[in-house]
């Protein structure tokens, strides 16, 4: 059957063209040409941050978006979810501030470097190397008359000497167990993988000893960008690392994991999601193998951390109960997997191991990143707080049992719902110095001209802004400060940050009063979460003793920026610790250690979560809170220097 | 490209014709042909079993065949093996008393009819019943905002409160667990099947309860036949059963296991043999589930016992290591496959349970039938003696550590290896009565004309002749006993059992002195394992005090015939018990009972193997045996009527 005729949309920059069929948006189009198109979300119309410019052909647009949508439109632009292509061909362009940023994502070394504590590099002291996938050489009797049992029961009476309780063999392992043993007269190398507590898989036999080739992939999914690192499980050594951003991200599935469910569901598209975050783990685990001269055999564990959502997604499980009341996703906690059985190519012994999680809002990122901070070894009570588009917040110590909270503290930090926000990727600005005069200097990643703003620069803008005066208590800028680098008045007042002379983004690089707002909002959520957890569990801010702060959003965060935005609350700056990607860490130490993922568990299933949408002071918190840095002053005595 | 012309053959009587490639014999034309031709020595050219009579058309034959063997063939005949058409077209014929018995197999019911113990149709009271895979329906508390944990985590707890540890879980429960749950109201029916001692894999969640239609497959895969049952897992109950020969040995891969691996070895064709035992019990269990109108989704389990070869074919695995010193199988125990790994078409959720044995000779044939009969338990030191192919002995008692031996008994109890033996179906004589003056008279399994004898039946033959005086105790026939129905002499000398007249052979029934000779020394071999057994273990005939007898080498065997040929000793009559198919009865014990199991395993790990072949004792018992009933006439003080 002929399709019939359409129209042919081509996108800029990237140049890229695909065809549309009748009733299919630009959105899908750029969803189907792999264009990334910013869309919060998931195409209902609402967001208004699928912007796109039509340059060339002509475009019918849906009228029922609403005026405040409209009005923030810019010249010639469309929302892409909601406009059809009419003509035969249409030529459009992603505007530069939601492009996204095509420079290297910020990983691993790279976030763990400067003021940053590296977690992972080495296994803390109470984790030993005992992986979650082993290889075991083994050097057998050869067979006699006298002792003629078995060539399966003979590895298996070894390997329970050694300590491991096989309850289950992979089919192909005693297929050709025969030849396998008389191969290297009888040495051989057994892989195990762990499967539940005690009990193990026997899921290869090599001849001779190859426990020196054993690899693991450590896998933190994030919703925006998938890290991994491969870990040689033999030395416990990193051996080499890289990230990509999250296909569903790129695709347009949605920008948070609730539109990405919300699309799923109304396309029947969950498989799609499903295949996306596979496909992006096996192509870096690809890369990765090819890179350090790995065989793809000797990959045996991929071992994945990551929010509730993602979890489903990866394994392609119903996510839907996720975003509906009472709040209860299909699983948190859920035994090994063969890889090829959710679809990942390559090397059918390995297992894929997901953490686990506490709730809908507390996934296997926060579990895994309070062991990699060994929050629940704390000899003083400290707070753990992981800055995404969900703000968690985990209070406790040794003697405190772990309780934690979520809130939605908006992509603000992450770059997104900010005009010139983007991530930490080259071209971002990642601090900013403004003098008593309005002027303006900052610092670039990579060193070039900057495109945008990442988080720990527009935490910055906004502290250099407030100390400056350009910025009052309330959050609105102040009309009385003069500086030619502000225009604008009331909603539509913007400052300019660097001037289109000095940047690589064609145009001036403003923060926006609708920036200031959103970012305020997101810090208040953040401050409101971790004071109502305290103040429910009875605790005082004084109580505690240290704070670890990780997330994505940046390089690293400027204590006193965030302190002075009323962001954390005052502490000494060296009771604040920026951990980066304790989410990896974390999973780079469960791979290397059945211990801590054993930790990972306890911590998961003893975790208590407390819902503050069911709190009524979180809500007044959150109001008292979008101040800067806070209504009542008092909490925030000034600067701490 | 084409293949280059053939010749095409033609069996008689089935009429089926097949085309051959050069260089193929007519052995491989019956092979592919589907028709069965006996082939002892699986196509070595030294059994003289493949016999085929060569109608039409020219053939060309080898001439190394040993002139004892070319002696035997009769007019027209030729070694299948070792014989290849020249022409465009033959037409063979499988002399009657080669081919393959078509009415049907003895078994199940049929075989626990009569004088024999029904073991199975209830569990003992020591096996409480609890299978090798459950189901439990649950009925599960909504969620509730104060009690949201996950689907896959409300179930697992359920079922841990009820005793069920889950160490892994089948990738497509959890895939759809969210609609599962909500589908009826939380009411659920989890499918659990076993893995090691105490886990549990959990393999299907169904909405509702659907925990009474459950079912399992219990096997009896022997070298000749494979009997299968199928059992309600919900009531314990037998629903159907069913039996057929072993493709393996229809297909000509040779008749006893030795042989099969020799042509498996030559010809790179595990696999096929594989497939075939693979296909026979798919085959057999569709049969059964359309029969008792079961949902091939609820079968859940199939447990496997048989010898250690025919659990090699079984799944696929190299049983090189069978017929080589120092006879070290691939495995003798190994945990439960999934049915689609080694090939098994649907339901993809059931698994494979393999009994285990307890050495190349020993199987779970023998470790299930040992538990069938309660052997671990026994309150006086019984013997337990499997006839087949192969002579299986244990002696022990609740106090007396089993040990066990194997001899060699040859297949002529099975009806192989003896002119007109047949196995115990339709048409087969299963008992003699011959009168002093040498008159027949006999029963026919079927109540029709006889087509050949069954094990049974030749025992009862050689009895008969014996007490007659036809029979002298050195075992040769009695040249001076007058009845027409003896001729020839010395080796040649036969004895006409049913005239051509009366029965359906197409000519008369003989026991010659060939037959006799392969039944005498099969009976030598049995009563040598026993005695060297006992003497080995310092026991004395004695102190046995009840023999339980099982194969399906017939119908029931006449005890009486069993003692006066000197195949037991000595021993009062009610202290030896037919008890039929015992391998399947302790498969069926298995299937509905871990206890059951787990006495399997026990009595596998803890069974003594003595290699009789190893032990001089044992030749000299054998040559001692080869009389009637006993050399030492004094162990025989004469039949016990
Ligand atoms: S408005 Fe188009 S994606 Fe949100
Ligand atoms: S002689 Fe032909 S099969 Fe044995």
């Amino acid at each position: 059957m002929k399709k019939t005729a359409t129209t042919v949309v081509q996108f800029q920059p990237e140049g890229i063209s695909v065809s549309l069929e009748a009733g299919e948006s630009l959105l899908d189009a750029a969803r189907r040409a792999g264009v990334y198109v910013a869309s919060f979300c998931g195409g209902q119309g609402a967001c208004g941050r699928c912007r796109i410019k039509v340059l060339e052909g002509e475009v019918e647009t849906e009228s029922s978006i609403s005026p405040t949508i409209k009005d923030k439109l810019g010249e010639g632009e469309v929302l892409a979810c909601r406009t059809s292509p009419k003509g035969k061909s249409v030529l459009v362009e992603i505007p530069v501030d939601a492009r996204l940023g095509e420079g290297k994502i910020l990983f691993d070394e790279d976030s763990f470097a400067d003021g940053h504590e590296d977690l992972a590099s080495n296994l803390p002291e109470r984790f030993p190397l005992s992986p979650v996938s082993q290889k075991i050489y083994l050097q057998l009797d050869p067979p006699t008359i006298e002792n003629n049992i078995a060539d399966y029961g003979r590895v298996e009476k070894a390997l329970y000497d050694k300590g491991f309780r096989i309850f289950s063999v992979q089919y192909d392992v005693v297929q050709n167990i025969r030849s396998i043993l008389r191969e290297q007269d009888f040495k051989v190398t057994a892989t195990l993988t762990r499967s539940g507590r005690s009990g193990w898989v026997l899921t290869r036999i090599e001849p001779g000893d190859t426990s020196g080739s054993h690899y693991g992939l450590a896998v933190d999914v994030g919703t925006t960008t998938i890290v991994v690192n491969l870990l040689n499980l033999a030395t416990g050594a990193t051996v080499a690392a890289a990230a990509r951003y999250n296909s569903q991200f790129v695709l347009n599935f949605g920008e948070d994991y609730i539109a990405r469910i919300m699309y799923a569901e109304a396309n029947d598209a969950l498989d799609e999601l499903h295949k996306a975050v596979v496909k992006d783990i096996s192509e870096l685990a690809g890369d990765l193998l090819e890179r350090a001269d790995v065989a793809e055999k000797d990959l045996n564990a991929i071992l994945c951390t990551g929010n509730t959502a993602m979890m489903h997604f990866l394994l392609g499980v119903d996510p839907g109960g996720i975003r509906r009341d009472p709040y209860v996703p299909s699983f948190n906690s859920i035994p090994s997997q063969r890889i090829r059985d959710i679809g990942f190519p390559g090397n059918t012994h390995a297992r894929v191991y997901l953490m686990p999680g506490v709730s809908v809002y507390v996934g296997s990122d926060i579990t895994s990143g309070a062991i990699a901070i060994a929050l629940d070894r704390a000899e003083e009570l400290s707070l753990f707080v992981d800055i995404g588009t969900n703000g968690e917040v985990v209070v406790g110590s040794k003697d405190v049992p772990l309780v934690c909270c979520s809130a939605s503290a908006g992509p603000a930090f992450e770059g997104s719902g900010v005009k010139f926000g983007m991530r930490a990727a080259e071209g971002a600005v990642e601090s900013f110095k403004i003098g008593k005069d309005g002027e303006v200097s900052c610092e670039v990643i990579g060193g070039g001209k900057p495109r945008g703003i990442c988080g720990t620069g527009l935490l910055d803008a906004i502290a250099e802004l407030f100390r400056a005066g350009a910025l009052g208590a309330n959050g609105k800028f102040n009309q009385d400060f003069k500086t030619p680098r502000m225009r604008g008045c009331d909603f539509e007042c913007e400052y300019v940050l660097v001037p289109k002379s000095e940047n690589a983004a064609g145009e001036d690089i403003t923060l926006t009063q609708a920036d200031v707002d959103n970012l305020i909002r997101s810090k208040a959520a953040i401050y409101a979460a971790v004071s109502t957890l305290l103040s429910q569990l009875g605790l005082d801010i004084g109580s505690i003793k240290q704070i670890y702060i990780a997330g994505g959003f940046g390089n690293f965060l400027n204590v006193e920026s965030a302190i002075a935005i009323g962001m954390f609350p005052m502490l000494p700056p060296d009771r604040i610790h920026f951990v980066g990607n304790t989410s990896l860490a974390g999973a780079k130490m469960a791979l290397l250690s059945n211990e801590a993922c054993d930790a990972i568990r306890d911590v998961a299933s003893s975790m208590t979560y407390v819902d503050l949408m069911q709190n009524p002071r979180f809500m007044e918190e959150f109001m008292l809170a979008n101040y800067l840095p806070h209504t009542e002053i008092e909490r925030f005595k000034g600067p701490t220097r």
